[in-house]
C-alpha cells in the first residue's frame, strides 16, 4: 500500500501555480478579509482571462470582488458568482466539488421541504450501503448500457486486492432490488416505499459546479407496487412533488413533461421530468421521477404472491433530486450584482445592517438593530445582523446583495429616533426597491417583513415564467426548429418521428428533447420532421 | 469493463442457500406476514445453530418471532433483535448493513438532537468530497500508520485505469486541511468551525452491524483556531455535548475521559471519549473528541497571519459520533422481550392498540383509538395506531414490546364506555407496568403520558448507571485487575505505567484502557502495575 504514489495529483496539490481556476480566484478574492493594497498580480491576470480589459465587472469600491457581467460571459459568471458567493469550492480530485456552508444551507432548505413532503406522502427514509457488486449493474441490460460508462470501480481494501471488484453507487435500483426481494414475501407487504439522502458517483468527463458533478448528493425514492396502475400513479405524484416545490419554493417555472424514448432513465419504462430554463436559455432537468414497469423486477426477481397465490413481478418507480438544483436557482434568478435567491430557499432572509458615523451613535443603532433581529427571529424568519466595523455599509450592501439575500434593513441614528427602519429589496435595484420610514414596532414590522419576503418570492417566479415563456417558440417544421434553436431558445413543435431523426436533431443543432409537455395544445397535429400526424407536441432545446 | 465479472458475489446472490445468518433469518422469520405453517427446516436449523434446544426463546403464539435469550447468548440476542425490530440487514457486500427505516428513524432522532446543538456552538454543516487522493492520508505520519490497513481505493474510473488512486475517505482531516489552506489567510478567519453528516468507509475485518460495518453513517466535526486554548476548549465542550446527548437523550450513562496514548486517534495530540457499558459489560467507544493540535496544520501547512502578522499553523479538533451508537442504544436497554427504546429517540413513542371482539365494538374502539392518536399527535408525541385485524391484541402487544415502543395505549369497548384507556410501561413488564383507568380528557391524558415518558427515560438511566456502578471495580494491583476483568467487569485503578505496560495488559487480560476518566478520586495514588506514583485512575475493560 504505501507504494501507491499518486505523482500527478500531488504535483497539483503542492504547487500553488497549478490550480484549478476556480479555486485560484477564489483564493486570491476571498470577499470579506483580504485588503485592497494585497491585489496581487495573479489575480489580475485571472480577471483578464476569464473577462477582458473592457469589462464592466461588478467590483466594489475595495476592488475586492469582481464578477464577470452575466451577459457577457454566462459560465464565467456562474463560476464567479459560486466562488463570491462561497457556495462552493472545487475538491482535490478533477471534478470534485466541496459544497461550503452558504451552498449547503440551500441544500438544507431543499431537503427540509422534501423530506416532510416525502414523508407525507407514505415514504420511509433509510440507507443502502454505496458499494455495490459489479454484477448486480450487468442484470438488467439499459441500465449497464447507461451507466457502465461513468462507474467509479473500488478494487482494493484493506490493502488487498479484491476478488469481486465494488461499484460506488451511481444510483441505487440495483442494490434496492436486491434487499427488497428479502423484504417482499406477499401483497400485504406491497406498497413499499422508501427514500434515501445520499452521496452519488458518476465519472463524468466535462463537469460543472453543483451542475454535473464527478460525487453529488442527492435523494432518491424507491417504491413498490402490486399493481402497474399503481406505479404510474406514484411517479406521477412524485413528479407532481417536485412541481410544486420548483414553482412554490424555488420560484422555478419548470415545465414538466415525459421524456422521449431515447432520453428514458437507463432501466425505466417512463421517465417524468422537469425542465427548467436557465438564465441563458439552455435547459436544466431538474428533477426526474421514473415508472420502472417490471423491468429491474424482473432481472432481479424481485416478486410477491398475489391474493390468488400467484407469483407477480413487483412494478417500480424510483424518483431523484440532487444538489444539481442549486444551480439551477443560481442560473435562474441571478443577475450582474451576483446571487438573488428566492426567500422559501434562502439561507438568510433578511440581513440587518446597522449604520453609524459617530460613536455615541453606534450604541443606540445596535440596540436597535439586536432588537429588530430578535423580533423577527421570534416570528420565524431567517435574520443576520452585520454590524462589524471593519467594513462600510455601502461594501456591506454589495456584500449581500452578492451573496442574494433578499431584504436588507438599514438601521441609522434617524431611524432609531424615529422608531423606523429602512428596507430594501434585492430584486428591485437602487432606490426604487427602497423604503423608508417602515415602523419598528414589531407585529406591524413582521407583517411587512413577510409580505416583502412573498412579494420578492411572487416577483422572482413572474419574472422567470415571463422570461420562458418569450423563449419557447411554437414550430411547425424542421427549419423554423433550427431557426429557433440557433437563436438559443427553445422549439415547441408537434413530434411523431422516429428515435433517429431525434437523434439527427440532436445532431444538427445541438437540441434534444427536453420532453413532451404534460400541458399541450388541443386539435390535430402533423409532426414538424415527417409531416404525419402527430398526437403531441415536445420541447427541443440545448441543455445542461 | 464489460469483462468484469464477479463469480464469488454472484453465486452467493444467485443461491438461496448461500446467505449471511442474519439475512436468512430474516428471511425466514419476517415477523409480521409469515403463517406459522410456512416455519421450515432451514429455519429450524437457524435456530438451532443459534441458541440451542433447550432455550426459552421469546416465541410468540403464532411461533413467528425467536429471539435468544439475552443471558444466554449476547450476540444472539443483539442480532436476533435487529432482525426481528427491522433496525438493519445484511448488505451484500461483506460487512456493509442496509439501515431499515425503524432503525434509520433512530438515527434521525440522534441527527436531529445534535444538529441543534451543533448550530448553537456555532458550527455550520457543509460537504466534503468522499474521494481522497492517496498521497494526502500520507502526509500525517501517524495518521497513515492508523488507516492504511482499513482503505478502500477507486483505481477504475469511467472505463479507465486511474493515474492517482483515490481513497474513499475513512475520515476528513486530510481533504479539509487541504481546504483550509484555501480559506484560512487571517487571523480574522478563525475559528472556522465546521460539520459534515456523510458516510465513511473503514476496510474491517471482523464487522457487526451498527457497531463495526464496512461503510457507517457519521457527522464529523472539524475546527481550526487561532491559539492552542481554544482548540482544548472546543474538543472538550463538543465531548460535553456527546456526555449530554448520552445521558439525557440515549439514557446511556457513560464515562468520560480522555484516551491514553496508545489508544489515542491517529493523527491527534489528546482524544476524549464516551465509553458506555454495554448488557454483556462490554465497552463501547461511543464518540470522540479530539484536540489535533498542528500534527495536521504542520503537515498541510495550513497557516494563518496572526495579530503581529507573523505566520502561525492553526490549533485543531475534530469530533465524531456514528450509526455506531444505534447499537449502543440497543445493547444498553435491549432485554429477553427484545429491544427497549429511550422515549426521547423512539421513533414511535406510543403505540395504540385498539381491542375489540364483537362487529358492533369496533366503530366505538377506533373512533376513540383516533382521536387519542390526534390528541397526543398534537402535543408533539410520537404516536402509532395499530388497528390492523389480521392480528391479535396479544400478538401486537409483543410485537410492540419486541420494537422497544416505550409506552402502549391499550383502549377497549369498556374503555370507551368509562371514557379511559390502560397504558402500558415497556419498562416494566406484566401486570406491575399497567394502569388501567386513565381519562381520556385531551388535557390529563397528555399530562400522564408525557409524564410517563419522562419516567421510562429516567428509569432507564438509573437502572444502566445502577449496572455500570456494580460492574466497575476499583483495583489497586494487576492481579486485582486481572481478576476483575476475568469476571467480565471493568477495573478502575491509578495508572502511571508505561505503553508497553498498557500492550501487555491488553496481550494478558484482552483488556485495554477505555480512558482516564474526568472524574478522579482525590489523594495519592500508586500505579497499580508498578508501584510508582501516579496521578490519575485509569478504566480498564474489554471492548467492542
Amino acid at each position: 500500500m504505501g507504494a501507491l504514489r499518486l505523482p500527478a495529483l500531488t504535483s497539483i496539490f503542492t504547487s500553488s501555480s497549478v490550480r484549478s481556476p476556480l479555486a485560484l480566484k477564489h483564493r486570491l478574492r476571498f470577499p470579506l478579509r483580504r485588503p485592497f493594497s494585497a491585489q496581487s498580480t495573479a489575480e489580475k491576470a485571472v480577471a483578464t482571462e476569464l473577462g477582458d480589459g473592457k469589462a464592466a465587472k461588478v467590483v466594489d469600491k475595495e476592488k475586492e470582488r469582481v464578477i464577470t457581467p452575466r451577459s457577457q460571459d454566462f459560465n464565467a459568471w456562474y463560476l464567479d458568482v459560486i466562488a463570491n458567493a462561497e457556495l462552493a469550492d472545487y475538491g482535490p480530485v478533477r471534478g470534485t466539488m466541496v459544497i461550503r456552508p452558504y451552498g449547503y444551507a440551500i441544500w438544507e432548505a431543499i431537503q427540509d421541504y422534501l423530506n416532510v413532503k416525502f414523508k407525507e406522502t407514505g415514504h420511509s427514509n433509510m440507507y443502502f450501503p454505496q458499494f455495490i457488486p459489479y454484477s448486480f449493474i450487468e442484470k438488467e441490460a439499459s441500465h449497464v448500457e447507461g451507466f457502465s460508462p461513468e462507474l467509479a470501480l473500488v478494487t482494493v481494501g484493506g490493502g488487498k486486492e479484491l476478488e469481486e471488484k465494488l461499484v460506488v453507487r451511481p444510483t441505487s435500483e440495483t442494490i434496492v432490488n436486491h434487499m427488497f426481494t428479502q423484504w417482499i414475501h406477499s401483497y400485504r407487504d406491497l406498497p413499499l416505499m422508501i427514500n434515501q439522502w445520499a452521496n452519488v458517483t458518476r465519472w463524468e468527463m466535462r463537469t460543472k459546479p453543483f451542475i454535473r458533478t464527478l460525487e453529488f448528493l442527492w435523494q432518491e425514492g424507491h417504491t413498490a407496487h402490486a399493481i402497474a396502475e399503481e406505479a404510474e400513479k406514484e411517479a406521477m405524484q412524485m413528479i407532481d412533488v417536485y412541481i410544486k416545490f420548483a414553482y412554490e419554493q424555488a420560484a422555478i417555472p419548470v415545465i414538466a413533461g415525459r421524456k422521449s424514448r431515447v432520453e428514458t432513465f437507463a432501466g425505466a419504462s417512463r421517465t417524468y421530468t422537469i425542465e427548467a430554463m436557465m438564465g441563458d436559455r439552455k435547459a436544466l432537468q431538474a428533477g426526474t421521477s421514473h415508472n420502472l414497469g417490471q423491468n429491474f423486477s424482473r432481472a432481479f426477481n424481485t416478486q410477491f404472491t398475489d391474493e390468488n397465490g400467484q407469483r407477480q413481478h413487483v412494478w417500480q418507480t424510483s424518483w431523484a433530486i440532487s444538489t444539481r438544483f442549486v444551480g439551477g436557482i443560481i442560473m435562474t434568478h441571478g443577475d450582474d450584482a451576483g446571487l438573488l435567491l428566492p426567500p422559501r430557499l434562502a439561507p438568510v432572509q433578511v440581513v440587518i445592517v446597522p449604520i453609524w458615523k459617530k460613536d455615541n451613535e453606534k450604541m443606540g443603532v445596535l440596540t436597535a438593530s439586536s432588537s429588530v433581529k430578535e423580533t423577527l427571529q421570534a416570528a420565524g424568519i431567517k435574520v443576520k445582523i452585520d454590524d462589524t466595523d471593519q467594513r462600510t455599509p455601502g461594501w456591506k450592501f454589495n456584500f449581500y446583495e452578492m451573496k442574494g439575500v433578499p431584504l436588507r434593513i438599514e438601521i441609522g441614528p434617524r431611524d432609531v429616533s424615529s422608531g423606523t427602519v429602512v428596507i430594501s429589496r434585492r430584486d428591485v435595484p437602487g432606490k426604487q426597491g427602497k423604503v423608508f420610514g417602515i415602523s419598528m414596532e414589531p407585529s406591524s414590522l413582521v407583517a411587512y417583513v413577510i409580505d416583502k419576503l412573498n412579494e420578492v418570492q411572487s416577483t422572482l417566479l413572474e419574472r422567470a415564467t415571463t422570461f420562458r415563456d418569450s423563449n419557447i417558440v411554437d414550430v411547425y417544421s424542421y427549419n423554423e426548429l433550427k431557426e429557433a434553436i440557433a437563436q438559443g431558445k427553445w422549439a415547441r413543435g408537434p413530434w411523431s418521428a422516429s428515435d433517429e431523426e431525434e437523434l439527427k436533431v440532436k445532431e444538427e443543432t445541438g437540441a434534444t428533447i427536453r420532453c413532451f409537455p404534460f400541458e399541450q395544445p388541443e386539435g390535430p397535429k402533423k409532426c414538424l420532421m415527417t409531416g404525419n400526424s402527430a398526437d403531441e407536441v415536445a420541447i427541443f432545446a440545448k441543455s445542461y
